[in-house]
C-alpha cells in the first residue's frame, strides 16, 4: 500500500507546537497535513492561496486521525500522502512517521470539496491537474 | 440524543484563528474542543495539567470531525459534550453550534484512553469522577 | 495611570495555549492582546474583519512585550487596554493582569498604522470613531 | 553588522499561519524566532526541552518587534540572529529576512534571562557553551 504514495515531506517538531505534556498537541497534526497537501499541490503548480483569490476553496469535510506514537521535541519526521477521488471528493490519505526509525505516528483519512463561490462543486481545473495523482 | 449533552461551554472566535479563506482555520476546532473537555474536567474537579504532574496523561486516540459549516470572524458558538465508556476509552461526542441560529459547525468523535506511568491504563480515580456523566 | 484604561477582557489560560515549561507560550500574549484590540473596536462598532474586506486593514508596526510572571494553566486574567495617538499612529498600551491577585503577567506597547488599499494612510473612519478613547 | 550573525535558518511561510489579511499573523514571527534560537541551540549541543527537564528554564524577559514588511502565502525566508551578553541577560537580534529578494520581513530584539530551580540565576552551562557566539 505503502508504495501509492505520491507525495512526501520531511518536517521537524518546533517545541512550540508541544504542549504541558510535553508532547506535540493534537492540534498540530492537522497543521502538518495541511501544509503537506498546500505543498502538494504547489508542486502540481496550484497555489491554495491563489485558488481562494479566483473563488475555489478546497475545504476539508471529514477528518479522521489515528493517534499512534505522538511526536516530541526534536522529533524530525515524514508525512506522505495518497489521493483518491470518490464521487465528488478528494480523499487524502496521510501518514506521518518518525524518522529516522519511520514508526508510525498518525495515520489519517481527509475527505476534501471544493466549494466555488460559495457552492460545492466539481472543479475541473483541480481534477485535470491531480488526476494523474489519483490512486485506485 | 442531544439531551444527553453532559457539559456545555460558550467561546467566540478570535480572529486570529480564522485564515486565509476568512474562517476558522480547521486545527482550531480541535483546540475548542480540547479546551471544552479540559473545562469538563475542571468542572468536576479534575485538572489537566496536574493528572500529568501525578503521572496520569489523557490522550486522544483517535479523532473523527465532520465539518458542517465554517464559522467565521464574531461568530460565538457552544461546544457540547457527552460521555460514553467503551472498553478502556473515553469517548467524547463533542458537537459544536453557532449561536443563536444552532446551525451545526461541527460533529466529532473524541477516543480518549489514560497513559499512566507511560503505559495505557484504566485510571480509577478518573473513572469515579466521570462516572456519573456516562450516557449509554 | 491604570485608571486611563479604556476596555478591558476577561479570559482565561486554554492548555493547548501552555508549552513544555508548563508555562504559556510567549506568542499566546500576542493573540490574546490582537484578540482584546479586535473586541474593543467590536464594542465601538468597528470590525476588524469588516475593515479588511472594505481595504482597510490595521497592522502592527512595532510590538514592545516586557514579561513579568508567566500564566499557567488554570490562570483566568483580564487583559486591559489604553489608546494614543501618536502621528499617524494609534498606540495601544495594553497590560495583562492575572486574577484575582491582578499580579502583572505582561506590559506592552503596540503600535498600529492602518494600511489603505495597500499604502500607508490616515483612516478618518477609524480616527472619528476612536478619538473619544485616545488618552493624553 | 549583518556579518556578526552566528546562525541562521531558512525556513517557509504555512498557509496556516496566515490569517484573514491573507498575510503571515505577527504572533508566527514570535514562533518563528524561538524555532530559530532553538535551532541555534541545538547546533551547539543544548537542547531546550532537555534544560527544562533538568530545572533550568531560558525564558524571554523583554521582546521588541519592528515588523517591516509582512510574509505571504508560499514565501520562503531565513531568520538571522547573533547574540550579546548584557549583565544576566543573553540578549538575541533576530533579523527575518524574505526569500530571494533579502527584504527585511521584520527586525527584533529578543532579552533572555534563565531561571534555575525557579529563580532567576546565571546558567555557568549555558555560557560555556554560547560564550563563542557572543558578539560585542
Amino acid at each position: 500500500m505503502e508504495d501509492k504514495y505520491c507525495y512526501e515531506l520531511k518536517m521537524k517538531v518546533r517545541d512550540y507546537e508541544c504542549d504541558l505534556q510535553g508532547i506535540v498537541n493534537n492540534a498540530n497534526y492537522q497543521h502538518y497535513m495541511e501544509h503537506t497537501r498546500h505543498e502538494f499541490l504547489l508542486s502540481t503548480g496550484v497555489s491554495f492561496a491563489d485558488l481562494h483569490n479566483r473563488g475555489i476553496d478546497a475545504v476539508v469535510a471529514r477528518l479522521n486521525i489515528a493517534f499512534k506514537t505522538p511526536l516530541k521535541s526534536g522529533d524530525e519526521f515524514v508525512c506522505k500522502l495518497r489521493l483518491k477521488k470518490e464521487g465528488i471528493k478528494f480523499v487524502f490519505y496521510q501518514d506521518i512517521f518518525r524518522l529516522p526509525d519511520m514508526k508510525c505516528a498518525i495515520k489519517a483519512q481527509v475527505d476534501t470539496v471544493c466549494v466555488v463561490n460559495g457552492r460545492l462543486a466539481e472543479s475541473p481545473e483541480l481534477f485535470a491537474v491531480l488526476e494523474k495523482y489519483i490512486s485506485e
